[in-house]
């Protein structure tokens, strides 16, 4: 129903993809689908294979890339980015990990580091390695785009242009934007999960019993694999301990209040609602406006497709869905979000097809 | 396509539910609904005369009501509740606020205490007062059924007996247990999402535009009104300080980890991880069992619907949908999970009918 989006300016091929892992796969992937001439290289010569049969493109070495987008783990990106710099000298040369200042210090002064600029796609899965890729990957993902001091423009040109071409959303920012922003936006969120989390190991028992969708929101990115996660806390440990302390220091300041006047909790959380709003889509704008109808769902095979084309014959718009599951019983409340002014004809329409649906 | 629970044994009336906002007059239309004479009061007449007016019960005062149900605000339940035992000789007494042990220290000694009964469903929604009330609030949701030292086995049966005959799913526990459990998987998740999302009012230009779907997850519950948590926090004041301050010895953990070797930050990134796996429903269990499809949507009026409709001709149960709504731009994946043995099914079936899906 939906393809990438239209670029406004073709990407220029030939585009050497190092590295066949889910990033650099799906990129491929996108791009091959875009018309675009992609080689594919990995130390692994079987990833290549795979991610060939998967039609991400071509196998065999080439000769004068255009770009060169290296998709190896951060732990090993600097030396595989110099490399491509000295083999491929027409090509910009590109990465896509979560961290970039100790990447562009480790490259600053290497020949070639014009057409070197750091990159750095919003985007994954549970799930890694090329046969979870997808060309849909980076659709209306943010895109970082990351130039050193020594970055020319056609460098940055050139990164903006692919990632557009592919549906990402292009972000130009220095490197130590980027990692403080990450650090706020990811890795300092992705910790505070972890730990409250943690604290469910000494849960009195029964406890987890009483557990909402509120917990699970709050601890879901703590249950995805670590490995990756120690790389990023290795390459932004300095950012990640600021905002950390920062954190720590807003709990003392929780504390005194709880010790003294809870009352003044107030300001606290005031201040957390506030940041909610800061972020864009789901929180701002727009979701002012949304209302949610409740509807009671048994988990029966086929009722949620049956609910979804009932809501749909009523020309109401969804805008969001969501699905509690209980205390493992399959019973619970979908909500659908739609727009407040269509709240009301999504609930009568809804009622007068059996469901029990309510604002 | 839903109705309450069946229930082992009727419930007793009549019931005379004191606060008519969302939970006093949901749990009213929930009894009605099952057959049950409702009486309603609430210091504000408008709010009865609304609740009546939705079916909710009568108006009307009762005489010998064999069950009171206090559903007022925590800060005043204590006292409604002596009245409650003093004005109905024979009727079981309980409440329905977030914290038990302090209310329940306040009742000691009180006169007919063995009729108390401490409660509390754990249901809410945004939304408050008799409008937003539903029959269906505490379908599947746990309710805690909490006694003191004097109550009576009637009361505990009483309040057990009604619990299940809406739906809910009655836990009987300590007031201890409860305010310890509630600290842990309500109210200290709750302030680490308020914090996190307060430290997003210092993000620098353009960080949060980076903001992926783990960041709105972390800080969504920080986005709800404030009042009734500084009630909250304000009655578990002790069991709240107590969690994070282990909280804050976990970032502590985090922080010398980050400035010595941040590999040691594995053991708590294992320990977050494990702590998931805890939670009933959707972490635990039969989720391990569930893949993910990944589908491009674009958000044009009905494409959900259309989707929807055409996931349910393939067969395949759905178990849980998911939709991101990306940087404002309404285009976007939705993820629908399901057993892991029908997703290819699913895949095929939407790839035939033009969708970009995949696992």
């Amino acid at each position: 129903m939906t393809g990438a989006s239209d670029s406004g300016s073709p990407v220029e091929g030939p585009v050497l993809i190092i590295g066949c892992g889910l990033i650099g796969t799906s990129l491929a992937l996108a791009l091959s689908e875009q018309g675009v001439v992609v080689h594919l290289a990995d130390a692994v010569a079987a990833h290549v294979e795979l991610a060939s049969s998967r039609g991400a493109g071509s196998s065999d070495p080439v000769d004068d890339p255009a770009l060169v987008v290296v998709a190896v783990p951060p732990s090993v990106a600097a030396p595989v980015v110099a490399q491509a710099l000295a083999d491929h000298q027409n090509a910009v040369v590109t990465d896509v990990g979560s961290v970039k200042a100790h990447l562009l210090a480790a490259l600053a002064g290497t020949p070639g580091a014009a057409r070197f600029v750091g990159g750095h796609p919003m985007a994954g899965k549970e799930r890694s390695g090329p046969m979870a890729a997808t060309p849909r990957l980076f659709e209306g993902r943010p895109w970082a785009v990351v130039p050193s001091a020594d970055t020319s423009s056609h460098a940055v040109d050139t990164l903006t242009q692919m990632a557009s071409a592919i549906g990402a959303v292009p972000r130009t920012m220095d490197a130590t934007t980027h990692d403080s922003s990450v650090a706020l936006v990811s890795h300092v969120p992705h910790l505070a999960s972890v730990l409250v989390a943690g604290l469910l190991n000494d849960a009195p028992s029964g406890a987890l019993e009483l557990a909402g969708p509120g917990l699970r929101d709050v601890t879901r990115i703590a249950g995805s694999v670590t490995g990756m996660w120690l790389d990023i806390f290795h390459g932004n440990a300095a950012e990640v301990s600021r905002l950390l302390t920062a954190l720590r220091g807003s709990i003392d300041e929780a504390l005194t209040a709880l010790d003294t006047d809870p009352n003044d909790l107030g300001a606290l959380l005031d201040a957390g609602r506030a940041g909610t709003r800061l972020i864009p889509g789901r929180h701002g704008g727009a979701s002012e406006k949304l209302a949610t109808v409740y509807v009671s769902v048994t988990d029966q095979p086929g009722e949620l497709s049956q609910l979804m084309g009932d809501a749909g014959q009523s020309g109401v718009n969804i805008e969001d869905i969501r699905i509690d599951h209980e205390l493992g019983r399959l019973v619970g409340q979908v909500e659908i979000a739609v727009d407040d002014s269509k709240a009301d004809t999504l609930v009568t329409a809804l009622d007068a097809r059996g469901w029990a649906a309510h604002r």
